[in-house]
């Protein structure tokens, strides 16, 4: 990690509803972390180099805090299918294919050169179940230098044959992947229950043993389609609702994210403020398998940790911006047609969500204020033409809304050049 | 124009339900207008050129019809705000810029180069209430190649000052409008009242007595806003709806685009269709400002004329493939929230308003069906990488959500290439 100074238009959250913007600043990183954003250089910092990014935007990195690794080949391929059968017909068969494990190698290639290419500096993400493969995923993961977290899944139920675990060897595999990736520095390993319909309980109890033994986070999907929920209370009679199922289970924690959270009850509301579970706000995905608009709003308005999740392959793309984009839009919709209490995103809102809603899983990441861990994207909007002029909020808006991967200049995590 | 043949291979849409792909298929041009289709090449055909495209995909081109050409410059930027507060920090004064034809040469070249270098091969348009400028629009479109409808905008009321005409002037200006752009071949006058809170009464009849004078097409805003729709009703107390108050103007035929459609009554609806007016479904715009879902996929069950519209910059972008993707999108939330009873829009029903639904407002245009014009884009998906094989209806459908200009290998408007 080397000590530098990036010079630039600086933005990032200064909280969900505001931006700090500082034109002509200076945003100085020691050791991988941030030291602050300054108007002009502190004395101090004057031994650095100061790389000058001229009249480019400089904001933190993003956070894709829910995608389907092995699901990226087949992104935006077959929109039309119903969930059921979009799984049957695409989900299952490509996610069966990396038992082979030289297929995943190709195909995990392209997914980790795309994410390390665009907006994305850190990741919660899925695997398929299989051990090996999901190593190899995370061994691509380490050398991009990216920060993840990454996930053997684990499905004993409700799934086809192929794939389909014994409960013992599930859990016995799942240990024999935390121990695999415990020569990792920047990919950590997250336990991974597909979600309640594909895990019995044995199975997710003994999840819950290994998660608190080795201390490890935990991702999976909450109340994301009616039907979905309508399946969790006959498979768990027990449960007051789909949230109390994983709480019971030992799941519902500050180091749990729950991707989706769409049809909420308002004890899952309160579960998730009171235990500081993150949401994972997944709006592409939720719209293309029509399971609906997540009440957003009023998470962020009640303090509930919410990030942005670009939910691959049931989600199209990887770029995160997209997802703030459709994000904003739907939040319209929920206003216009669901709930008028709570006033649609704004760009300040996604932004924040994007940055330090899911960059706080990580510890301190989303953000340049003191202390944080340092990633940048450096953004060029020379190539969005216009005869306008805008001042830096406009431009950023006009990246998030217009922007590619083509647009980011250079990336920083952790203070390290990834290009 | 030129007689040429594509070799490749050939979508386009049978009916709104189905598409028609001819794989290694010919699509046959002569005179700018399609032979048809064929597996193997007619003997007739034997002695035109035969391009060949290999393995990529030829398909008609899109029509983007509704559009706001001077607002292109601040596309995607003020998206936070209400609709009264955009038009008034945004769009009015943009627009106003427009009285001067050099700053209008310049944006508008702009604007034009990357409509001509995107997915649309027609476009309906607004431009601003000057005559000069607009026909600068007009100038630009000509020697693009596209085929395209331009409107010199009305508006006597409820705007700024600076961006309001006198009645009279109003109306000698488009008759001048009218007569300048005589000198054009592939770009046309369009009646363009803004919308019914823009016009007095007296000049609605009077742009309605020149459409008719000129047998012109006619353009406008319908029902896109719940506050809009209610101020109609104040300012047309003589009227049973919106959609009625145009038509009491003599201005809903079947030379009518009225874009959005948002919030239909059923008076509205039969209006529609016994009258054949075409509607510009503009998903993106619709979400932007809060608007709402249109019932697309009623409309389209009723037979109903549907196209497709950018409505930039209520939408950001003109890539018609991202209104295509958001127009399944916003179906999918009508089902979930609104109405179950018409299902989600498909691929194949938006391809079909993007070709033949928007192609249908120039005469046959928008298939390869023997006798439409010959419009063409030849799509190579080469860059969207991935290790699983698809046929070629995925190819296709991974080119709608993922692709952009640069997935557009060549383009042919009326048989011309345009690049």
């Amino acid at each position: 990690m080397s000590d530098f100074v990036l010079h630039g238009n600086i933005i990032y959250s200064k909280n969900k509803d505001e931006f700090n913007i500082v034109e002509n600043g200076y945003a100085v990183c020691k050791n991988g972390i941030s030291e602050g954003v300054f108007d002009t250089l502190p004395e101090e910092y004057k031994n650095l180099e100061v790389i000058d990014c001229q009249d480019k935007i400089i904001i933190p990195g993003f956070t894709d805090l829910h995608v389907h690794a092995p699901q990226y080949g087949f992104r935006s391929v077959g929109m039309d299918c119903e969930l059921l059968e979009w799984l049957e017909r695409h989900a299952f068969p490509e996610e069966a294919k990396f038992a082979d494990v030289e297929y995943a190698d190709r195909a995990y290639s392209l997914f980790v050169n795309d994410m390390k290419t665009g907006f994305t500096t850190r990741a919660c993400m899925f695997g398929t179940l299989h051990t090996d493969s999901t190593i190899v995923l995370m061994d691509k993961l380490e050398k991009s230098g990216l920060k993840t977290m990454v996930g053997k899944v684990n499905m004993n139920r409700n799934s086809p044959d192929y794939l389909r675990e014994d409960t013992d060897k599930s859990l016995a595999d799942t240990e024999r992947f935390v121990q695999l990736s415990k020569r990792f520095e920047n990919t950590k390993p997250i336990i991974t229950p597909r979600f309640i319909p594909s895990c019995t309980d044995e199975l997710m109890y003994g999840l819950s043993e290994i998660m608190h033994k080795y201390d490890l986070p935990v991702q999976s999907h909450l109340s994301e389609n009616p039907s979905e929920i309508e399946w969790v209370k006959e498979l768990c009679p027990w449960s007051t609702s789909y949230g109390n199922a994983y709480d019971r289970f030992g799941m519902m924690n500050d180091k749990t994210i729950m991707a989706h959270c769409v049809h909420m009850t308002e004890e899952e509301m309160a579960l998730m403020k009171n235990n500081g579970v993150f949401a994972a706000h997944c709006p592409e995905s939720n719209m293309n398998i029509a399971s609906g608009i997540s009440p957003v709003s009023r998470m962020l308005e009640e303090g509930i940790k919410v990030g942005i999740g670009s939910d691959v392959a049931g989600g199209t793309t990887l770029a995160l911006n997209r997802a703030m984009t459709l994000a904003v839009q739907c939040s319209k919709m929920y206003w216009r047609y669901i709930d008028k209490k709570y006033k649609p995103l704004t760009l300040e809102n996604v932004f924040y969500m994007a940055t330090v809603g899911g960059g706080e899983f990580f510890g301190k990441a989303g953000s340049f204020e003191k202390g944080c861990e340092f990633d940048a994207l450096v953004l060029d909007d020379t190539n969005i033409k216009t005869t306008v002029d805008f001042d830096t909020k406009e431009r950023l808006e006009r990246i998030i809304y217009l922007g590619n991967k083509h647009n980011i200049a250079s990336k920083y995590v952790c203070g390290r050049k990834i290009f």
